[in-house]
C-alpha cells in the first residue's frame, strides 16, 4: 500500500479583520486577499472575521473560477465571520455555537455578540475531510500588559477553557466521519496555554508549525507581530517577537497519514505588496496525505498521564470561574431584591397617600417618578444579569462535570 | 457471522412534565417514575422535562443500583431538562443547542428560555451506541384547535423545521462514531409532519412504532391521549384518539442490524397505579442488535426522489418563515427609529428652553419626563426585537442555504 499516490493539500488560514466602518483599509485589503488567493490557487481557504456578508459575496464572485465551492457560516446578530473556500466540493456543513462567550456588558470586546462558533464543512478529495474554522473568545490570553488586562485575563480564562473543551469535544464526536481533519483559526491562545494543550491532547490534533519539515516566515511562527503596521505595538510590548495565536492543526482519523511538509506565514506585509492582509499574519501549510495499510486509530497526542494533568489543570481553572460566576450571580440577585424592595416601598407610599393615611404627599412628584424609573431600571438590569450568571454557572458546572468524566475514563483505561 | 450473539436493548422514553411549582403532583410522579424504572430494569432511560436538578439528583440516588451511569444536560437559564440513565458506561457527552427556539416575548410558551437542545451520550455495550435525547419546540404542530392556534402554528413551523434540520445534521455528523444510534424524545411533531419526514429521510432513522413486530398500548401509538387525567382534553378535541409526538427512533450505522421486537406505551395510567407518570405516555422499545458480516452503509431511509420532495417542502416553509422574519425585523427597526425621533424631538425642545428660545416650557415637567421614559423604553424594546429578528433571519437563511446544498447533492448523486 506504500505505493498509494500522495495527495498534496495547500491550506491558507487568515483572520481577515474585516469589520465594516471599523477596520482600516478594509476594502483594499479584502481585494488584496482575493487577488492573492486567486493567484496562489490554494486547495482550502479558511477565513475568520469576515463580518460583512457583502465582503464574502465579493470574494465568492472573484474566486468562483479557482475555488468553485464555498460556504459562509451565519450565526448571531453580526454573524460568525467564518467562511471556507474550497477547490473540492463541500458536501455538508454544520455550525456549533459555544455555550459561553464572554459577557454582554463587556461592550468593548464585543465577543458576546458574535464569533461564538466553530464551522465544520465536509469535503472529498481522495480522502474525505472534515474542515473546521473557528475564532473563539477575544482577547488573546496571557497578554499581560497592565493590571487591568491581567484581571481581564483572569475573568476570561474559564470561558476560553469551556470553548477549548467544547471545540475538542465537537471534533472528537464529528471527526469519525472523515479520514482527515484540518482545523484552522485564530484560537486566541498561545501555544503553551492550557487551552491549546487541552485541545491538542484531547483530540490528538497536531500543530502544523511544530511538525513542519520546512518553515518560512516570522520568527517562532508568530502571527501577531510588531512589524505589521495594523497591530497596536504597545499591546505587544512584553513580546518583542510577537505572539503566535493563529494555527493550522490536523490529524488523520482512519487509514491515512498526514505530514506537514511546509509552513509559511506572511511577515508584516503581504507578498508582493506594501500593506498587510490584516492585523494578523496569514498561515499557509502544505500537507501531504497518504493512504496507509492499517488504520491509524484515534490516538491521543500526548501520553495519557500528561493529558490527565492538562485536564486537571483546566478543570481547576473552570472551578475558579465557577466560584466567581456564583458570586456574581449572588450579587446581581441581591441588587435585584433591593431594587424590588425600593419599588414596593414606593408603591406602599403611593397607596398610603391614596388611602388618605398621609396628610399630603411627602415627595415632589417628579423626583418620586424618577426614583421609581431608576429602581425599575436597576431591577430589570440586575434580573438580566442574574439570569445570565445563572446560565454561566450551569455551563461551567456542565463542563467541569464532563472533565471529571474524562479524567475518570483516562484513569480507568488499561 | 449469523451466529453472533444478539444484544437486547430495552429503551424507556418519557417526557416527565416535571416543572417545579407548576406541574401537578410532580414529586409523587417523579417518585413513581423512579420506582418503576428500578423495578423494570431497562437498559437505557431517556427523560425530558426534568427541569429541576433536585429531581434528577433524587432519581440518581434511587436508581444508582440498577443504572450506575447517568448524565444531566445543563443549558440555558432553566436547563435543558434532558437526562439519560444507563446500565452501560457513558463514555462521553455532547450538547448541541438549536439556533432558533421560538420567541422570547412568547412568555406563555416559555420555549425560548429552555429546552433548546439535543443531548448526545456515547455508551458501549457490545456495540457502541450514540444515544440522543431531545425535546424541541412546543407546542405540537398542526394541533388545529382554533384560529389563534392555527396562526401560532404557522408562526412556529419554520423554527420547528430549522430544529428538525439541525437535529438531522447533528445526527449525520456525529453518528459515524457509533455502531447504533438511538434517539428518544418528545419531538412535538406528528408522524406525517414534514419535520419528522425530513428527520427520518435525511438521517435514515427508523420509527420504532412503525417497525415493531409487536405493539401494545394506546391506539395508533398515541402519547398524548384524552384518557390521561393530566392532559387538557379541550386541546385534543380534533384528535379523539390523541396524538403521537413522542418517539423512539433508531438506526444501525456500521456492520450491525437493529430490529424493533416490541413497542409499548403506557395507557393513561402507569402500570400498577392509578395516576399517570406524566401528561405524556411513556414509550418503551425492545431493540435487537446483531453484528452482520458486511457493513450496512449509511443508507437514507426513503427513496431519494421522495427525500428531495421532502427537503423541497421543508425549504419552502423555511422560505415563508424567512419572509415573515424579514417583515418583523423591518417593523421593529421602524418602531425603534420612530422612538429615537421622538426622543430627539424632546431633547431639542429641552435645549430650546434652556437656550431661552421658547418663552416658557410648553409641557408640564411630569408628563414630559414620562413621555421621555416611554420613548426610551420603546426604543430599547424595539432595538432588542430588531436584533432578535436579525438573528432569526440569519439562521433561517443559513438553513435554507444548507437545504439548497442538500438538494443539489441529492440531484447530483448517480
Amino acid at each position: 500500500m506504500e505505493g498509494e499516490p500522495t495527495l498534496q493539500l495547500r491550506v491558507f488560514d487568515l483572520n481577515c479583520w474585516a469589520i465594516r466602518y471599523l477596520s482600516k483599509r478594509r476594502q483594499e485589503r479584502v481585494q488584496l486577499i482575493g487577488d492573492t488567493l486567486r493567484r496562489e490557487g490554494f486547495d482550502l481557504v479558511l477565513l475568520q472575521e469576515v463580518w460583512s456578508e457583502q465582503d464574502y459575496s465579493d470574494l465568492k464572485v472573484k474566486l468562483g473560477g479557482c475555488y468553485p465551492f464555498s460556504h459562509y457560516f451565519r450565526s448571531g446578530v453580526i454573524g460568525s465571520g467564518l467562511c471556507v473556500f474550497s477547490r473540492f466540493p463541500i458536501l455538508d456543513t454544520l455550525l456549533y455555537q459555544y455555550s459561553l462567550n464572554g459577557y454582554p456588558y463587556m461592550l468593548q470586546h464585543g465577543d458576546w455578540f458574535c464569533g461564538k462558533s466553530v464551522g465544520l464543512s465536509r469535503s472529498r478529495a481522495g480522502a474525505s475531510m472534515g474542515v473546521l474554522a473557528s475564532r473563539p473568545l477575544f482577547p488573546p490570553s496571557s497578554c499581560q500588559l497592565h493590571a487591568e488586562y491581567c484581571r481581564e485575563k483572569d475573568a476570561y480564562l474559564p470561558h476560553r477553557l469551556v470553548q477549548a473543551w467544547e471545540l475538542a469535544q465537537f471534533i472528537r464526536h464529528t471527526s469519525k466521519a472523515a479520514d482527515v481533519v484540518v482545523l484552522g483559526g485564530d484560537l486566541n491562545m498561545h501555544p503553551e496555554d492550557v487551552g491549546i494543550r487541552l485541545l491538542r491532547g484531547w483530540t490528538g490534533l497536531r500543530d502544523a508549525f511544530a511538525e513542519a519539515t520546512r518553515f518560512e516566515g516570522c520568527e517562532d511562527g508568530c502571527t501577531l507581530v510588531p512589524n505589521n503596521c495594523f497591530t497596536v505595538n504597545s499591546e505587544l510590548l512584553p513580546f518583542p517577537l510577537g505572539i503566535r495565536i493563529d494555527y493550522i492543526l490536523y490529524k488523520a482519523v482512519s487509514s491515512f497519514t498526514v505530514k506537514c511538509e511546509e509552513l509559511k506565514t506572511t511577515t508584516g506585509t503581504a507578498p508582493g505588496t506594501d500593506i498587510p492582509f490584516s492585523d494578523h499574519e496569514a498561515v499557509m501549510a502544505t500537507l501531504h496525505i497518504q493512504r496507509q495499510g492499517q488504520a491509524a486509530g484515534d490516538t491521543l497526542a500526548t501520553a495519557e498521564p500528561t493529558l490527565a494533568d492538562v485536564v486537571t489543570e483546566a478543570r481547576t481553572e473552570v472551578g475558579v470561574g465557577l466560584r466567581a460566576a456564583r458570586r456574581q450571580r449572588y450579587s446581581a440577585g441581591r441588587m435585584a431584591v433591593l431594587a424590588l424592595l425600593l419599588l414596593l416601598l414606593q408603591a406602599a407610599a403611593v397607596l398610603g397617600t391614596l388611602a388618605g393615611l398621609a396628610a399630603e404627599q411627602p415627595f415632589p412628584k417628579l423626583s418620586f417618578s424618577l426614583l421609581a424609573f431608576f429602581a425599575l431600571g436597576v431591577l430589570l438590569l440586575a434580573t438580566g444579569l442574574h439570569l445570565f450568571h445563572t446560565m454561566e454557572v450551569k455551563m461551567l458546572q456542565g463542563t467541569e462535570e464532563q472533565m471529571r468524566m474524562a479524567l475518570r475514563a483516562l484513569q480507568e483505561r488499561p
